[in-house]
């Protein structure tokens, strides 16, 4: 019995309170989560960034990460694509009855450790708990908040004709890791989630230029469909190049055997940059020079002409229209 | 099939942004929301409140609310319990498969007019959809944001001997409300909810004193479990009598029936304030002319006896030890 979440462990009562001080307060330990009120309440002055996303992973535990890591990297990033520098994140879990406390135990492990990784801290949660079959496993939602530097202005409506658009790496990598497990499909060689908070490379890149424009993480709807978003918010056109936008052999492979496009598959340690045309080396180099840009690429610019589309010139040489995703290619992969 | 969620309202493509753009952006119409980045952006100077909670309500429609009044109410209470004036809210939809799209309606009017009466605004979400069976119909979760009046220092480990205990209400209308509902109880007069927002009434009681030291909202665990934490919080003793205590007829018959103790049922429109003895009158009277605060009574005392204890004078007279909910008294009640 001990070893698993019973219902009473979302209560609001005793149990509730003892895993919350165990399993939460002392594994995520800062002195405004401590405070044990109903808001935590901090300082702030400037341009904010707020956000939230709620994660439904399935499985919850992926190769190269689980619902936790993803759960802090997906809204750091976020906040990131913002411009933003992270600061605070608040956790919410909604957990089916009968989760063992071992898993709850690695997943807030990982909590902790990408919190860490991205210098954010975790000031407020709240614990949910419903019966066996309302929920599957674990839910976690996070909210963000971050502190927008002076001068920053980022936006998917800033995108200009005669930008270059910037990849920062392999694409596919999350959605075909999940997949595979949630799926028992093995590959050779194990692809991992490429699951990553992006804070620190978002840093490096201002430092190097505040003409970056726009920035936006291929999530869910993969590159296609971020493209889309930002080509329609922006009134531009994108023009992009196959040939140029790096793919992994084993989501090749994977896409390929399970009749997927790459351009569609989800990614969550990814970003697409949109910079203007004068910077856009100096701000390559820059994330070339950080371990989750290595692999940046410029892969298209923007253009005047349709505005509201992405083109893409195709490994043969002709050019086809990039629509964002329809239908559901991939449920439950963040 | 129009009038269902499919699982492809999830995946971030085409139908996803159809139905953000109907179901939410136009409904809580609002410049900051429209923008559509990954985070919604606003200027902010001072002590800033930052809450979150989930919200798994079974049935999601019960007399007097429904899970989108609860989501706003409960997280703008939270903010409201810090003394700070409620700003903005995330909100982030966990939505099972199959629900109906007036259903999703007629909660998103809910969370449109709720935010609306307690001012705050919604400026960024998220919209997740999961397989059938992997969750139970909608689950909602809201963070927030207030700014804290300059001056203002409420914490639940303010509590001091002497200090009043005011109580805004009745206590268990929710709890009551929410399990008539679902277990099919019917009352000889319709039991509603207490659900709502207690931004106004909070924004009274600090404009006739400065002088509160704690406030929160007996939410999961009742009464009972929030004069607790407390206590416990502040290192005092709390003494309240019994009598003081106003229960509905029905929540007291529905309690007797069920075996059920008021004290451990839950409100979402209510809240203890501890406050200086000196003003005490003052804020009661505040209070009492607000909609939500009516009812409110002074049912006790801090003492400095027996710190982290809770002691009641019953209506025989005798003395007992109150304690914080064990169990699962009554799951899923937000």
């Amino acid at each position: 019995m001990e070893d698993k979440i019973l219902l009473a462990h979302g209560s609001g009562g005793k149990l509730a309170h003892d895993l919350i001080a165990k399993s939460f307060v002392s594994a995520l330990d800062n002195p405004l989560l401590a405070q044990m009120d109903d808001s935590a309440v901090f300082e702030a002055n400037g341009q904010l960034a707020f956000t939230t996303d709620s994660y439904v992973v399935n499985p919850i535990f992926f190769p190269g990460g689980n619902i936790g890591k993803l759960a802090v990297c997906g809204t750091v990033n976020d906040l990131s694509m913002s411009g933003a520098k992270p600061l605070y994140l608040s956790l919410a879990l909604i957990i089916e009855e009968g989760l063992f406390l071992s898993d709850l135990k690695q997943v807030v492990d990982a909590i902790r450790t990408t919190a860490e990784e991205a210098s954010v801290k975790i000031i407020t949660g709240d614990t949910k708990v419903v019966d066996r079959g309302s929920a599957d496993r674990l839910f976690i939602n996070t909210a963000g908040i971050g502190i927008i530097p002076e001068g920053v202005n980022i936006s998917g409506s800033n995108a200009r004709s005669g930008d270059k658009v910037i990849l920062s790496g392999t694409i596919g990598d999350h959605g075909i890791a999940v997949l595979s497990k949630r799926e028992g499909i093995s590959f050779s060689t194990e692809l991992e989630s490429d699951c990553a908070p992006l804070a620190s490379l978002v840093a490096e890149m201002l430092k190097v230029s505040r003409n970056i424009h726009c920035l936006r993480d291929p999530t869910r709807g993969g590159l296609a469909t971020t493209l889309n978003e930002l080509s329609e918010q922006s009134k531009v056109g994108i023009r992009i190049e196959e040939a140029k936008i790096p793919v992994r052999d084993e989501v090749f492979g994977a896409c390929e055997m399970l009749g997927f496009d790459p351009l569609y598959v989800a990614n969550e340690g990814k970003l697409v940059a949109i910079v203007a045309e004068e910077d856009a080396e100096k701000i390559l180099k820059a994330m070339r020079r950080h371990p989750y840009g290595k692999n940046a690429v410029i892969i298209g610019e923007v253009i005047s002409e349709h505005p509201g589309r992405v083109v893409m010139k195709t490994l043969l040489g002709s050019s086809r229209i990039v629509d964002m995703l329809t239908g559901d290619l991939l449920p439950r992969i963040c």
